[in-house]
């Protein structure tokens, strides 16, 4: 399951990750086993802004050491928490967490494009010596300047295999998180790189990977909503990959929120995936003991059965 | 193996890390199983200064969080260059960076008693701020200020035992990396703690609870030496347990710098341990193909056996 990213101060992570390994506990307890990956979008933009507020004394980082950085810290907190939480459900397992890197191809046009914003709005005048520096940043208007950076498509999450050992030994492993730390094959080998990997894309490659039943992208809403914001907007509960994927290209998921989780999702199961589950955190429980469909969006490749009604008309007409 | 702390620059630090992966390579392309655990002082001390320095627009993270944010980085730097180095060497075994948990005694004296200097020398009325701010600082005279941080003695590597089952399973393991991220028991749980661990201890902590065989501490000379820096310096090759705890009583070894290494090495073979060898990284694949004590200096409980005369008389004389 993908958690959504924690808040920014240290405190603020420890308590948010803290309600996550409440909920994981929950599914730990029902005997699901468990892979856990997670973002890392504020942890990065409050390191980058002491990269660049520092500059001048210690050397700046990159980009994928930044995540590197994200998956200790988180991975440590949220050990510290499920242990928390495993001791007050009364389950006895343990956890692991894994430096996880992720591969992407040198030649992703992603490095040729850098789209993704990544750090704290700038002034003009502040981003200026970071462009000059080589950074490519853009204007988004009344907000400000932002730095854009590559987003390249996870190949493979490379440290899958030592997840999924662990997974067999009865672990619960924390892995992958901010979508993997990125690395590229060069003639030398493998190198980390300057770019930011989606960590719901890195996800869905990474529950494919673990051969995972069901991915669980959990958010801060109950399910996937249809014409949002209009008086026809709808929850989404079970639905096929074939009627998930008209919704999403008929527009109905926001291209920096719920699009790349629809799209995640959708990719898992037309892998092979048995289903795909996108709720919040709070449902996370309720999700497999609750009739499927009844509590987030699931997305399975037939879609719900027929109703009773319609499945005796199959019967006849088919 | 427990490699010296690399330098401070992220490119420096790819380069030492892989020289010491090199290293590394041969003992594993000699058929042993290696666990690699590290130090981060110079990486710590970079973040301690980015805390600083933007501490009134990003929240500062504590130390804990900063051991965990190197376990990341050398982590996954470490597994790329040994990825690099094994192919060299025809070497086929897969890698695994844990994030690792050490934990302290709440009660630990060290926690009253602050007095491992971390991060920069500033002048004193730079640290004035930050010693109102709760921090204690020490005066170490021309050199200046220097914050000073609890280090308290590892308990046991809360992790430890998912290193030894991925070594079970054919892995070399980076772990412990800065003697572990320090956590505490609390009444509401395990939880990090502002504070640092001596990674010499708890890499002879580590080893112990791995059940290795032999413990290497790899520095940057070739081996201790007593009499340093007099006309009757010798470097010692292979001694008994008990003959070098007289030489460490007698003063032989720098308390920062040879005298944990010493203390480490000790400790292990007194816990049972086979053998601890003290050397350089360059020396590390010669250590174990030359007669035991011919490269870098050997500790065993029993010593070196008697030479040939020796044992002669001592066949006689007994």
């Amino acid at each position: 399951m993908s958690a959504p990213d924690g808040s920014a101060t240290e405190a603020d992570q420890i308590a948010a990750l803290g309600v996550a390994a409440g909920h994981i506990a929950r599914l730990v307890e029902a005997g699901f086993d468990v892979a856990i990956t997670h973002g890392n979008g504020p942890q990065v933009g409050n390191l980058l802004v002491k990269n660049e507020i520092a500059a001048g004394i210690v050397p700046p980082v990159s980009l994928d050491w930044c995540g590197a950085n994200t998956q200790g810290t988180v991975g440590f907190v949220l050990q510290n928490a499920l242990a928390r939480e495993f001791d007050r459900h009364g389950v006895s397992r343990p956890t692991a967490a894994l430096v996880t890197r992720t591969l992407v191809d040198a030649a992703d046009p992603a490095f040729e494009n850098p789209d993704k914003p990544v750090g704290r709005f700038r002034m003009k005048d502040e981003a200026q010596p970071l462009i000059d520096a080589g950074q490519q940043w853009r204007d988004f208007g009344d907000r400000g300047w932002r730095r854009v950076v590559p987003s390249p498509k996870p190949v493979r999450v490379l440290d899958a295999s030592t997840g999924r050992q662990l997974l067999d030994l009865g672990y619960v492993v924390i892995l992958s998180g901010g979508g993997g730390i990125p690395v590229v094959e060069q003639p030398s080998g493998l190198a980390g790189v300057e770019a930011v990997i989606d960590k719901d894309r890195a996800a869905a490659i990474l529950a494919a990977e673990l051969g995972a039943d069901v991915l669980v992208i959990a958010t801060d809403v109950p399910a996937a909503v249809i014409g949002f914001g209009t008086p026809e907007a709808r929850a989404l509960g079970h639905v096929s990959l074939a009627e998930m994927r008209e919704l999403a290209a008929a527009g109905h998921f926001g291209a920096g929120s719920m699009g790349p989780k629809v799209e995640a999702a959708c990719a898992f199961v037309a892998g092979g995936g048995h289903a795909s589950v996108i709720t919040s955190l709070e449902k996370l429980g309720e999700v497999f003991t609750s009739p499927l469909g009844a509590v987030g969006t699931v997305i399975t490749m037939a879609g719900p059965p027929e109703p009773a009604g319609g499945a005796a008309a199959g019967a006849n007409g088919r």
